[in-house]
């Protein structure tokens, strides 16, 4: 490891696809409701796939200023009705509150295997919180679900930004009372990681080859010069000296 | 305990003087810091209560919407620079770098010793976070350094409002996405408590009777009927059935 990481004093990482397994979470519980209302036949990763696919839109609204900052929950809570038509199920029918428990199925996500105990070993070396577009209840309520040992929940509500905006990214560094080159972003996206560099940011690159299901076909290799390039949290433990 | 403390989903706790011993923590590093700049004769302890006294005035000017939002890194350096020439040092002959260096004495502050078990049987329980008005990384550093499991940093940085105010804690709530009810503050100071009440929030006291050093002659008793009122944060855990 070169003398540029040993000065990494935070790391923050993305959640959703780095962290958790938002794809298989999403469809465990789509499972039921779909069952519930008569689309037993639908594919409840489908249904996770098109839940998510409306994620980038929403939050494109408040990135381009068209809307006030807003938190992910209520993002969420807005793209599932917004779906439920393309399943041809009828919103006026689903009583409000199931459709506010099924929105808290992205709180109880699981982490990929080697999270837990890959976290722990960097906890011991330096600042570890997540910069996830997830707002803080949902971010705490993964952690504390998952064994999750989070220094601090960063991220988009902290900073009132979504990723990749530079503000999500320099606002943080800011919290943290950092230079740029002290904070290293870990994410499983090429997208995510390009923007933080170009906020000064080290970048470790942990792929995630399943995180769309078995078809995958982004975000398999690193496609820029990452600082780290790990296999896993282990791996990443280990690129770090812990 | 009764059924509304059975409601409560996060506890939130006021920091300086109730979980961390900030005078014994700030008179550690100003006494040779003092010594260093020819008053070894004045008291660390002294030096420690002319800081903090300047501390409610700093945040009134953000309160009162004189001043925009600023981190208590910021207002804690401000008035370290301005008590200096209390103590007859002249500000011009002390190296910035020094000054920095003491400041984050704050950093660096020591919990009482009933506060890392106490924590960790709460945690068991239901979310813990700060809801001080040291900003992110002043909490990050504290916790850190002693072992503090908090789920998360909230406080004023995260809300962008100092306590007393009534959005340091309703905003706080909703950032919880919970009801003021299911929130309760735990502090060692009754002026904190009846903020967070009035703003719906259940209350916990915890007398810190040497906060202040031995003379302490305020807060040494709850003067409202709390919620809880626990000895210490280890009868606190029990109070919360953990």
């Amino acid at each position: 490891m070169g003398q540029a990481m040993n000065d990494i004093r935070a790391l923050v990482f993305d959640v959703f696809g780095t962290v958790v397994d938002w794809r298989s979470g999403i469809a465990r519980e789509a499972g039921p409701f779909l069952a519930r209302h008569g689309k037993g036949d639908v594919s409840p990763e489908r249904f996770a796939d098109a839940w998510r696919l409306r994620y980038q839109p929403a939050m494109e609204e408040v990135r381009s200023g068209r809307r006030a900052f807003i938190r992910l929950d209520v993002l969420h809570r807005e793209n599932l009705e917004a779906i439920l038509k393309d399943f041809d199920i009828d919103v006026a029918k689903v009583p409000c509150a199931e459709l506010d428990a099924l929105n808290l199925a992205w709180h109880r996500l699981d982490p990929w295997p080697d999270v837990v105990a890959g976290l722990a070993r960097l906890k011991s070396r330096t600042i570890i919180a997540p910069l996830s577009n997830g707002n803080i209840i949902l971010m705490i309520d993964i952690a504390k679900r998952a064994g999750l040992g989070w220094d601090a929940i960063l991220g988009a509500e902290v900073v009132r930004a979504y990723k990749p905006t530079p503000e999500a990214y320099l606002r943080t560094v800011d919290v943290l009372a950092m230079q740029p080159a002290e904070v290293c972003l870990v994410a499983a996206h090429n997208g995510d990681l390009a923007a933080a560099r170009k906020c000064g940011l080290r970048t470790a690159f942990v792929p995630r080859p399943k995180e769309h299901g078995p078809g995958q076909t982004e975000d398999l290799r690193p496609e820029q010069d990452w600082d780290v390039v790990a296999r896993d949290f282990g791996d990443l433990a280990t690129a770090f000296g812990v």
